[in-house]
């Protein structure tokens, strides 16, 4: 599928989303939508993804398009009009458009006239589907091992880290897959459950429902967690994932540096002896599972910084750890695989 | 307000509602409709509640009545098309009609335009209000101390016992209330939000702003608690609520004799130490509270086994633990208020 990605004037910095389909997504991105830094190119500003020009508008994509997707999100996740001329263009084109914002393009009034007209289809992925309903308990019984990440806080890494695990592992020739449970997970994997948006009585099953769907089909799967156990307003959706997942193996997600819960600055985190306790205490009357590795984000540190973190981090934890990203994520899937 | 409640062919033993409303609220009711249990009183059934006429349907009520609630709710929560005339009859009369089933009245065509032709109201208590959102994480700075019933399964009385704590503790000359967070501690309050029907996102967020709403105004809170916090389908409600309360203090309850999680008997219910260490400990990062007292079901059990397991589970609690409906709830207040 060839892919537009809209990420005006927040390319790449506070384009989260654009950046992840750029870097883990099997879409061939085609041009980045952004007016600030239009003339350049992708590659100008980040390495380690697929390049691709960067163009101000839908009008200067010239290559076909299968699809406008939406790389950025506003805080409140709302639309911005003036990304209105982007989407009217891609529809009028024959694209279908995705989005991740909570507000929904299937409820525009133009943009759902426009998808029937030129018989494109709007995929919001924060849109959970009408036929979820509570778990049955039986995510275990799948054939795949399971592997969830799970994190001191949000922000730490979790989907990053599923993606890179379950890319590498494929590499390595394992078969692998990913269950997607973040908008940007979704719109990376084309398909997944919005976890975070789900009535909370079917919190887990909706993550059991995607493990269903592939657990029978590979060895591995690598469930993309969310939030964290102890954050005062996100831990239900932390808590729905881990029963509902009922994964064989946990991965502990930190960023370093990280000291108090982020945007709730009076809760500091506990030790990480501390949640490893708790995550494995909470699994175990439902899918006793343990902590087995642990993943920890040490972007901006230098190389000798980053080195004795890892060391801190991995002896605090008890078990294997890195920075994936850094380093690569071969010591953590020899314990995890 | 002057309420007639519908339970046809369910009154007493399968109207748990109904039977809530009985026991617990304000309402005068003056009648109960069942068509199987007609001529007969609720006191022929029922001794400890406020006693009304059973009659056949909403056309033998004779006194005035304000509202009529939908006191059962068949597997499913759909709406049974036998009860229609009874709703459109009270709609004609000018009754509100208060329901807690998954199916909306205010989603009923006829319903709406009796609703609007009459000038009454249809109040869905499961269906959320529009305005919830995240939780800030601030309930702690309440002036009123929070109790909150926490349960090993679910059906294990966390609504009876957070009401019969709350009216006994009234009775005693405090000032108290209930914040009640599911359907029948809503319809009994006459207010709260369904917990378990929000967006997981704002399941901590939405008990939360009912903490906010009434923590001024009284001495203690009594927060109804749901689920259990190793429900294989519903611990994310469990844990919100705990997170999004922010308690002082924790009401673990129990039914006698259960050993596996209800309507999931693969799972073998923990020992009553793990609860009190899982409660806790996942409590403590965000709002510090101990298991401070128990209460146990023994409905059914003779007198004798009655007293032996309620100091069996004393024992396993290392704190006061009672059946607060077979012996009160003196002991308990004692620890709590």
């Amino acid at each position: 599928m060839r892919v537009a990605i809209l990420a005006h004037e927040k390319f790449p910095e506070r384009a989260k989303t654009a950046l992840g389909v750029l870097r883990y997504a099997d879409y061939d991105v085609v041009a980045v939508l952004d007016r600030e830094t239009a003339g350049t190119r992708v590659n100008d500003h980040v390495h380690d993804v697929q390049d691709a020009p960067i163009v101000t508008g839908m009008d200067d994509v010239e290559a076909q398009v299968d699809a406008l997707l939406i790389g950025i999100a506003p805080i409140g996740g709302g639309f911005e009009e003036s990304w209105r001329p982007d989407v009217r263009t891609a529809l009028e084109r024959g694209c279908d458009v995705i989005s991740g914002l909570h507000y929904f393009l299937s409820e525009d009034e133009e943009f759902t006239a426009l998808a029937d007209e030129y018989d494109c289809e709007l995929w919001d992925v924060r849109e959970p589907h009408d036929d979820l309903t509570v778990s049955q308990g039986v995510a275990s019984e799948v054939d795949a091992e399971v592997i969830l990440t799970v994190g001191t806080d949000c922000s730490v890494g979790k989907m990053t880290v599923s993606m890179e695990l379950a890319r590498d592992a494929q590499e390595a020739g394992y078969d692998a897959a990913v269950i997607p449970t973040g908008q940007t997970g979704i719109m990376i994997e084309g398909w997944g459950n919005p976890v975070d948006r789900v009535i909370s009585d079917f919190t887990a099953g909706s993550v059991e429902e995607l493990i269903l769907e592939k657990g029978n089909d590979h060895d591995y799967l690598f469930v993309e967690g969310q939030g964290s156990i102890i954050h005062p307003a996100y831990s239900a959706v932390t808590c729905g994932i881990l029963h509902g997942a009922m994964p064989d193996k946990l991965v502990l997600c930190h960023a370093a540096g990280r000291e108090a819960v982020h945007g709730y600055e009076s809760f500091p985190l506990p030790s990480i002896s501390t949640y490893v306790d708790l995550y494995e205490q909470l699994a175990e009357p439902v899918a006793p599972a343990r902590v087995d590795a642990g993943a920890i984000n040490t972007y901006g540190l230098s190389e000798e910084d980053a080195q004795a973190t890892v060391e801190e981090y991995e002896a605090a934890l008890g078990a294997p750890a890195t920075d994936p990203v850094r380093y690569g994520t071969d010591e953590l899937l020899e314990v995890l695989l």
